[in-house]
């Protein structure tokens, strides 16, 4: 498991959208992303490092606006206004592109996501870490394009993947056949869904635990090495990553549907009656997540109602 | 009214804190300081300016690493730890600061706070606001001492001085003499208090709303430019700017009575057991509004209580 700058790894490995839409299973793909995310989440935020070396690592990468400027663009913006960029499954989705774009409440929510996203420098993210930026074979699994990367909210990075995963999710019903109905693929996303999340956050308190003598400067262990005390500040602290990461995962799934750019999941799914009635489920439910993240206590009830929508 | 970098202006400005402990009324202290907050905060943050200006911003005033870093030490760590440079009166308020060292709550709230401060490049703020940074006459008020300035999170600068003129109110009682009993003065900082909330939120939207048409990338106006959202986004962020405000005075407050650098208002108290219970209830009280500062709708509810404490 490491993070590559390459475009290109030498075959077998393929990239993982390519390996969802083929339905080919990678049982060790959350092991290795929930590994990935929790090290460079965890190692790079002020639970690790000092604010002197957290300040110098930020300016470093306040280079590359660019990058931060179009994603920000492309994904907390667009879909919400008319722009001669967007596109979606025509006539289909016409309505439903039009409703997001007066949905109030999602807009009010997505402005928060954005400036979170813009603002809050917690951790070194990868900042593009959706199933195009990973490489995988039956047992190994590589992150490229890092020339996204720069300090932002940890759910971004989470969400994304997520979210990713999810789109792949959705889109599975174009891909059944008679001969595959797909459902025991759909029911192993769902548990690389839960899986990455309950993993990252095991792995992630975990280096959190053992790095508590030798901790950042955000909580220091004169302060908060106490049971209770230490246990009240974590809570808080994965709560609230796993709601920010919900968000994003939602921010992700929406722009990908009625936004500039689209993923293979669902532009392979060649009926588009097929198509748009998989991108609508994927939209609402998507809309409904960013919505109500913050009354979800765990993964598993995220993808319980994934499971509602679609089964 | 202007912020500038000199140490000292010309006589008959003095130091605002000085002007506190004399009982010198300033009636247009509280309009300048909310021009001036507004000013500053509004102009440089994402309401006004665009992601890749911001991120340049950013980057230039990460350099000042070493003073965020000490106000990050001596404002949300030290007071909440045993440590060599930490005083207070005593013995008198020994079980106050071992209390407040053992208090859960507080230190879970202060750990959020500290994050805010370290991570959110909300807006380029003064840094180190007290009300020994502003020098005024009847009718001049000059903001000094900008080496503290970064990017950070609007309500520190706001918690700053209103944190510092509740602290000029609790030391009020000290001065209290037979022939003048300050109740009036109490009142004035009161009003002031209010004032600078009140008057600062209506600057800061009105420059907001003078502003839509040409905002910057946090709300465009393609998308939030509807009565109604428009209404609900700013009701949000003016909320958590009150809240995160009351946070960061409180946190303000407590440093300055059992850390490290006491202020005049509470030290020039010569009578130690009158200094140690205007301490004493200055410091019960930032810490029920650190904990409690999300329930306070209005400032008028934060004096309200204030005067409960003291009368």
């Amino acid at each position: 498991m490491s993070l590559i700058g390459m475009r290109y790894l030498a075959p077998p490995h393929i990239i993982l959208r390519k390996g969802l839409i083929a339905g080919v299973e990678y049982p060790l793909l959350a092991q290795h992303i929930a590994e990935f995310m929790s090290s460079t989440l965890f190692y790079t935020s002020l639970l690790h490092t000092s604010t002197t070396e957290h300040k110098r690592a930020v300016a470093e990468f306040c280079g590359n606006v660019a990058m931060c400027r179009h994603t920000g663009q492309v994904v907390f913006s667009d879909p919400y206004k008319v722009s001669q960029y967007n596109r979606w499954t025509f006539p289909h989705l016409d309505h439903d592109a039009e409703s997001l774009r007066e949905d109030n409440l999602l807009k009010f929510e997505v402005a928060q996501l954005k400036s979170m996203f813009c603002e809050r420098a917690q951790a070194l993210i990868h900042g593009d870490l959706h199933t195009g930026s990973i490489m995988v074979t039956h047992d190994s699994t590589q992150v490229i394009d890092p020339e996204f990367a720069f300090y932002g909210p940890m759910g971004f990075d989470i969400g994304a993947f997520l979210g990713n995963l999810m789109l792949a999710f959705f889109a599975q019903d174009g891909f059944a056949t008679e001969g595959s109905d797909r459902k025991d693929y759909k029911k192993w996303i769902l548990k690389t869904i839960e899986e990455t999340w309950n993993l990252f956050n095991k792995k992630f308190t975990a280096l959190w635990d053992e790095n508590k003598n030798r901790s950042g400067d955000a909580y220091l262990p004169e302060i908060y090495n106490q049971p209770d005390l230490w246990q009240l500040v974590q809570t808080k602290y994965m709560t609230d990553l796993f709601h920010d990461s919900l968000g994003f995962a939602s921010a992700k799934m929406i722009r990908r549907i009625v936004g500039v750019a689209h993923v293979e999941d669902l532009e392979s799914i060649t009926d588009a009656n097929k198509r748009a009635e998989c991108e609508r489920k994927a939209l609402d439910f998507a809309k409904m997540l960013m919505k109500e993240r913050r009354k979800f206590v765990s993964i598993g009830e995220v993808t319980s109602v994934i499971l509602q929508v679609v089964s």
